[in-house]
């Protein structure tokens, strides 16, 4: 039999829990709305608990932040998120008490990224990032073959960009920052901006040609600072197939023929990619998460 | 006898070579202006030459761009240079032939990076980046322990940010992207725009909190998307002491108190510093690299 791995993806409205193999075995999943801490833990714990020793480790992918520093005290809490009852949850020691198993941790985008990286977009890479551009705008990445850590966690949503307040008057919507990159280009910015939800905006809508420009200089941004090997970019806003095209060519016109590579210009569409495992990106990132803590490295890698 | 290196620090206008056992142990120097590729390196050689056999490795910290990915075609090459005569110089395979040694090989400032790291700001950390503010505008450092590569090697002077024309109707000079970072904060911006070299301008001149922001902001750039545990900064136009509490507070305001850590806050004098090794951290990083080599590492590490 091959290993059984459990997967958490922990979501500020749902948790997505799954056991299997891998992405194409998986035996079981749930979704469990995410109320107060003690209620949502003890259902994903019973939803786990009758594969009892067969399960060999389980990953948590979770909302932020999140301490993922080991050898911390709080390594394993969600710590300061306003979602009320949340703030520092210990929710990896739960889980592992209540299981028994070895876990694995880190931010959702994290999971995601990792969840690419053994089977998807970033198969084979040791350098590429995983953008999110959904209600809110988050990143991760591998870089030098291990997960994105540092003093706390990537938030590449609140770089700055450019905002040309002539074309765009919309002060964005970020309660820190303002016009950060998730504050003028996240969902709820683009519904804010032209009140309506994004999904409802037809093709030649100039929503779209505004989003494009900025994630394309936020890519860009993110290929001068990193030059990974790929971008893979997900979330609900990257859903409208024509928005592909034009975010490319936003962020090829952005490089400004900087990087002489074909990667970074007539080849961009195998550079700049969704991810590869689509909407199950999530929880597959979260058993990913559980596949290495397995392999006995549930810190860096 | 602890061993002996070699460090080459490759300049656009000059070359500077020591040999050492490492930062307090140099035992020779020599600057050497760049002229051809034959003749400079020729010189280059000739001063290492006397050393022989008890050279265990030398290290090239060199301008660019460069090939630094291993097992490509052109691996250890100045490339596509403007600079005239130097275009796809295969400056490691001269340097390693005409010595017999092994050779460690980066760019100028990821070479910096690995010298703070072994022996400066960056000693025991294993995210951290190093950005250098002069001629130009670069980047370099550490993730996941590891020299920062990928598709090529960072670009982050490149970076774009927000650009009050109203405030600075300063268009920016780089000629591929105008108000880049690099465009707009480098030595020659300042110069461009104040009609004065950087040095000339008195403390109180309104360039300098011009400059503040731009750098602070790119910094705060660079901890969103890195979360790393120092930044180091470094170059000719961070050299005035009153310029560091400006870039700090600078730093901070962009941060917008969204992470709450005390080194993005009060403790910030610690988390944004200058190299340690000072104006020699470039040719220091150089022998850093030989050292790298010296223990059969030319490659990621």
């Amino acid at each position: 039999m091959p290993p059984l791995y459990g997967g958490i993806e922990a979501g500020g409205t749902k948790f997505v829990c799954a056991v299997g193999h891998g992405p194409d075995a998986l035996l079981d999943e749930v979704r469990i709305p995410t109320t107060t801490p003690e209620e949502t833990l003890a259902r994903v714990v019973a939803f786990f608990r009758p594969y009892g020793a067969e399960l060999c480790a389980v990953g948590i992918a979770s909302f932020g932040p999140v301490d993922v520093r080991p050898g911390s005290p709080t390594y394993g809490f969600i710590t300061t998120t306003p979602k009320p009852g949340w703030a520092h949850t210990p929710i990896v020691h739960i889980v592992a008490e209540a299981l028994n198993v070895p876990v694995g941790f880190d931010t959702d985008v994290n999971g995601a990224a990792l969840g690419e990286h053994l089977w998807g977009a970033g198969r084979g890479l040791d350098a590429f990032l995983y953008l999110t551009v959904g209600t809110g705008i988050g990143g991760g990445g591998l870089v030098n073959g291990k997960r994105l850590h540092g003093l706390l966690h990537p938030e590449m949503g609140h770089m700055r960009l450019p905002h040309d307040r002539e074309r765009d008057p919309f002060p964005g919507l970020c309660p820190f920052h303002g016009d950060c990159l998730e504050g003028l280009a996240s969902g709820p910015a683009i519904e804010a901006r032209w009140g309506r939800p994004p999904h409802t905006l037809p093709p030649d809508h100039p929503a779209w040609a505004l989003e494009a420009e900025y994630l394309g200089i936020a890519l860009a941004n993110l290929t001068f600072v990193f030059s990974p090997q790929r971008l893979v970019v997900g979330g609900g806003v990257m859903q409208p197939p024509h928005l592909w095209p034009q975010v490319r060519a936003a962020f090829v016109r952005a490089l400004g023929n900087y990087v002489d590579l074909p990667a970074l210009g007539q080849h961009v569409e195998d550079y700049l990619v969704p991810p590869h495992l689509g909407p199950r990106a999530g929880v597959l990132g979260a058993i990913a998460l559980a596949v290495e803590a397995a392999r006995g490295d549930t810190s860096t890698a």
